[in-house]
């Protein structure tokens, strides 16, 4: 946990109480990555190339790495991977021990090109989250593997109320920074595959369908039969990720932008947001939302009431 | 407003009443926007090249490309650009009309040499938000041309605590969709100077420094004497374009990273993080901030009372 959440000496100014003071603060961790890509296209080792530099919050770097490729697709497939590492040495300088591991290298299996980077190059830089360098519907329907209509996934209305709960309970650092985005995969059946957070929200959401990519969680990819729950608000960006990654249902605490609702509409992709128990709106794909099952029944969702828990030890 | 905040019809589903309603939902608008420099570098118009394409927020397009160019280093001074124009015809198939407006260009007084996008090209594609293609706070240390700490300013803690809320008395958009960050320029003095929305955090803040830039709104540049209020976190990112602004002081309402700690510590930038009536904290530039009056003066702050507001008509 150190690694996301360094702590510093911060000045805390009152002025109902009158009072400064110091004291210790725990921050988000924010680090660049930079991803490299090695092909053997001819069985040679050729040079890794440079891919995207990202800031993110350490940790599942693998993940990210996968994820990114995945869903910006870069990458077909995650069995296309053979080999990660972390470049370079540590820096005993470097406070965090961070620095000697921004660098992550995906090797690729024998015979698999390098992704094509030339369409995004010539197109200028990026800025704002990587879709960018193609940003319109066409490139990205162009981009996206997989026709979300051939999964009929669909989700209960109850779970969905369920999901940013379960998603908060499952972070850690959320609560000590304040600082991270957060979004958790989970099966139509409510099983949480995985969760990841991050300072930024199109990292957390790599990181997390990165690591059902990478450990086959949904069985296999595409990520059939799942719901994508994120922390805040859900952009063009991230329906894009989840349509590269075919997953059927994107669920946001927050609002969506109007690019995402169309993005989402013409994937067929069921999109909720503002995911507020015991209320959310469906932006689109309503066909993968089931109708609620009794307002009596559908009213407790939400309030996880603890009658089964056991009396302290001292009282029993 | 219609631009920034397209209706759509949404399933509002409530588990609590039991019901299922379809009602118009204001969305938060999300368009790509593609950036161009021209450079008469001898006399003679040369072809336009895309610098950037950036999910944005309609509206303040040229602010945000001038904020964007200025604050990643790739133009000196805002006096460079000679003019700016919408390139296209509109296109009637396009229902919010924007689609032909997501092109601007930027055409460089004479002499003014193109902006040097190698670097970043080379580096490979960036993600997240622009700032990564030379993530590293070396990088941003070089291509930042002013030094703040050849700005004396200092912000009181009463108006910092006023700030978060002028910000959002500012907005007009933001109770409508619940979907855009805000950024907003003050003097230390507590005057308005540019406030701007947008989807993208980075966006908002490219839109108020480059309307402060193109307006001379704070005497010139750099923004000499200015606090930059953000809605959210504060990112390294937007440390960074505080800093290339030459703005002394950054106020986010939410929690810095621990990278953005890091860069205003190096910049000299005073950065509160965590600006809630009545506290905040101080996370690096202790010196900008002047120590508090009183408590009890302090404590008034935020509880702006109506003493001085006239009875209504039908009760004078």
């Amino acid at each position: 946990m150190a690694r996301s959440s360094p702590r510093k000496p911060v000045l805390r100014v009152d002025a109902e109480l009158g009072t400064t003071s110091r004291r210790p603060d725990s921050l988000a961790a924010e680090e660049p990555l930079e991803v490299r890509v090695r092909a053997l296209s001819s069985g040679d080792a050729a040079a890794a190339e440079p891919v995207v530099v990202t800031m993110r919050t350490p940790g599942d770097d693998v993940e990210l790495a996968l994820g990114f490729l995945l869903t910006e697709g870069l990458l077909a497939d995650p069995d296309d991977v053979a080999a990660a590492v972390h470049c370079g040495d540590p820096d005993p300088a470097d406070e965090h021990g961070l620095s000697s591991l921004n660098v992550i290298e995906l090797t690729l299996r024998p015979g698999v090109p390098a992704p094509d980077l030339e369409g995004r190059r010539t197109f200028g830089m990026t800025s704002a989250c990587g879709v960018c360098g193609s940003a319109s519907i066409d490139a990205v329907a162009r981009r996206s593997r997989f026709d979300l209509r051939e999964d009929a996934a669909q989700v209960a209305p109850e779970l969905l109320l369920e999901l940013p709960g379960r998603l908060r309970e499952a972070q850690r650092v959320f609560a000590r920074t304040g600082g991270l985005h957060a979004a958790g995969l989970f099966s139509t059946d409510g099983e949480l595959l995985a969760v990841a957070e991050d300072v930024g929200r199109h990292n957390a959401v790599d990181k997390v369908l990165g690591r059902a990519a990478r450990e086959h969680l949904a069985g296999g990819w595409p990520l059939r039969g799942t719901v994508l729950q994120v922390s805040g608000r859900a952009s063009f960006e991230l329906v894009q990720k989840a349509w590269c990654a075919g997953v059927p249902v994107l669920s946001a605490v927050s609002a969506p932008s109007s690019l995402a609702v169309e993005l989402a509409g013409r994937a067929g992709m069921g999109l909720a947001g503002f995911v507020r128990p015991p209320r959310f709106n469906v932006y689109a794909g309503e066909e993968r939302v089931l109708p609620l099952r009794s307002a009596s029944r559908a009213s407790l969702t939400g309030m996880v009431t603890e009658t089964n828990r056991t009396a302290p030890a001292s009282l029993a």
